[in-house]
């Protein structure tokens, strides 16, 4: 079968690699349909995190169920599935609290397992990890394409808004217009906030954010962007989603909160390297919750609201490729020419 | 009069300054009796922060009502009162909302207003700002003594042990074995806590610890001090109290959390440079709730359990002065002589 393969800081390629197989009773194999490429995996492709090479890449995989071990329950063979970018068992203290992803087993894709930009992948834990979609939505490209992003993206943007306590009629504040702080917007606005104020600094994503729901826009950085939703918000925010993970973000959404409000979290900590923004948080009794998103704790609720036409995240979706295409995935998203890549294997 | 006024790194001299005067009608004239040194005071004797010289200091006041202008409703010359470490308004947005430390006035005693260690002080906004002790205690001076860190360090580790969510049945561990620390453990066994572990490196405070209820106490620091909570908890716990600010605590604080849990944090962030305690909290989805203790918020509820008996802070004093003393108990303080220093004015 073929995967795209991590050689090194912008090389990624298409290669043969073997098939899985199941290793395990409680593994299965799937038939990858449909993945992505994600902006976390830009942290690697340039060269800024450490990745093993080579290395198979890609954590948002939906596709066909395949084959499955002996003591798997929960999908059959033909079932379509997607599954979060954790792996976790289902089982111990921190899944069954809804924390999949402090999960004993500790797993994810790609790494030691197999990554989802590739035919095939086998599936550890597949009774905890895999999520069915109903047989009658399970061959409807539209819907397919509107439950991709609930691998990752959607969930991850809906725990921002959870954590920043968004509720119905709130001003909520989200830094950052990539595809999660996007989906960010999509989820205040699905919980009911009344004000959702999109800060970026791409024309064409902050216009997704309006359809999303944004209610005003700021297209600037720094103290241009602090002042601006100030004075939007007389005086700040009491939720405020922080979607990108760098310092300048982090320095935004504690400045943009109101004293006593929360800063929902969710974008990798990537060169946060000053702790000044503690000092912020300090003084304002502002909370910082959230962290890396237990996407499987939220996707079933998420899925019913795609299922019955209420939530549409896929405009996120600027740019399709087949396998083939996936290096060309990684330049595009690299070089901001899409806002999130769809990869149909 | 007389009061204490910083000259400079480790110079803190008794002199004579003008006696305060009313200056605008919510100003209320108090007459100190006792007040204290605090642990945060020692950050600006070690020229560790940025402060005024000469300036006045201490924020912890307790005393007798002299005097009060003409719109000042809730005391009267001749009553007991005590006032948190902040100046509140009692009427914007923040102090209605509890946050008093948030309070659009901004104000605190010293810098620009009166300091605590002295024979006098003008209390502006005293109706948002004064707590009265009723009558029938105002001069029994075991109640004083145990009522005068409500103005300052029992409350704080009151709002660590509440913003790191503790309550009744839980496991807390409680980081630093200052005065904050220790009312950290007096707070988390109120509130409930079946265990509470405190963590410091002094035998003697570490035994207060245990008198205030701490169920285990470890005396060590770093990957020592983590793994031995580590073990004791079996892995962290869900509520862990950080009451020092230094970056090794603040660390310490994070790897001894659950993931899931919180940290409630209320020490002064001081040297903490290096942020890489967020890609902990990330990972394990811990949430960092606290800042700066909004006291009087909190202080008629305590003062109502140690009026009763049932809560009793005094034991952090472990030396007193008078006032001529203060620049003793600044030294007693600097040099860990003294948990914390009562000053009988």
């Amino acid at each position: 079968m073929d995967a795209a393969v991590f050689h090194g800081e912008r090389d990624v390629r298409i290669e043969e690699v073997p098939d899985p197989e199941l290793e395990a009773p409680g593994d299965a194999i799937v038939r990858i349909t449909h993945t992505a490429v994600c902006g976390s995996d830009l942290w690697f492709y340039r060269g800024e995190h450490d990745y093993p090479t080579p290395g198979r890449v890609g954590h948002e995989p939906m596709g066909v169920v395949e084959a499955v071990g002996e003591d798997v329950t929960s999908v059959r063979p033909g079932d379509r599935v997607l599954a979060p970018f954790a792996i976790s068992c289902g089982e111990c203290e921190f899944c069954r609290k809804g924390l999949y992803t402090s999960c004993v087993e500790e797993a994810g894709w790609a790494g030691e397992h197999d990554g989802a930009q590739g035919e095939m992948v086998r599936c550890p834990f597949a009774d905890g990890t895999l999520v069915r979609v109903p047989d009658r939505y399970a061959d409807d490209d539209d819907v397919l394409e509107s439950l991709l992003p609930l691998t990752d993206v959607m969930c991850t943007g809906h725990h921002a808004a959870v954590s920043a306590g968004v509720d119905a009629g709130a001003t909520a504040v989200v830094v950052g217009d990539g595809a999660v702080g996007l989906c960010g917007v999509l989820a205040a606005q699905r919980l009911g906030a009344e004000r959702i104020v999109a800060v970026g600094h791409h024309e064409d994503r902050l216009a997704v954010a309006e359809s999303f729901g944004a209610t005003e826009t700021v297209s600037a950085r720094g103290e241009e962007a602090i002042d601006a939703v100030l004075d939007i918000t007389n005086g700040g925010a009491n939720h405020v989603l922080e979607c990108v993970g760098a310092e300048s973000s982090w320095d935004t959404a504690l400045d943009v909160a109101r004293p006593g409000g929360t800063v929902g979290y969710v974008g990798v900590p990537a060169g946060v390297e000053d702790a000044e923004f503690l000092g912020t948080a300090f003084s304002n009794n502002v909370g910082l919750e959230g962290g890396v998103a237990p996407v499987r704790a939220y996707v079933e609720d998420l899925m019913a609201d795609v299922l019955q036409g209420t939530l549409d995240p896929s405009p996120v979706f600027t740019k399709t490729v087949d396998l083939d295409g996936v290096p060309e995935g990684y330049r595009a998203m690299d070089e901001r020419d899409a806002i999130k890549v769809l990869v149909e294997v």
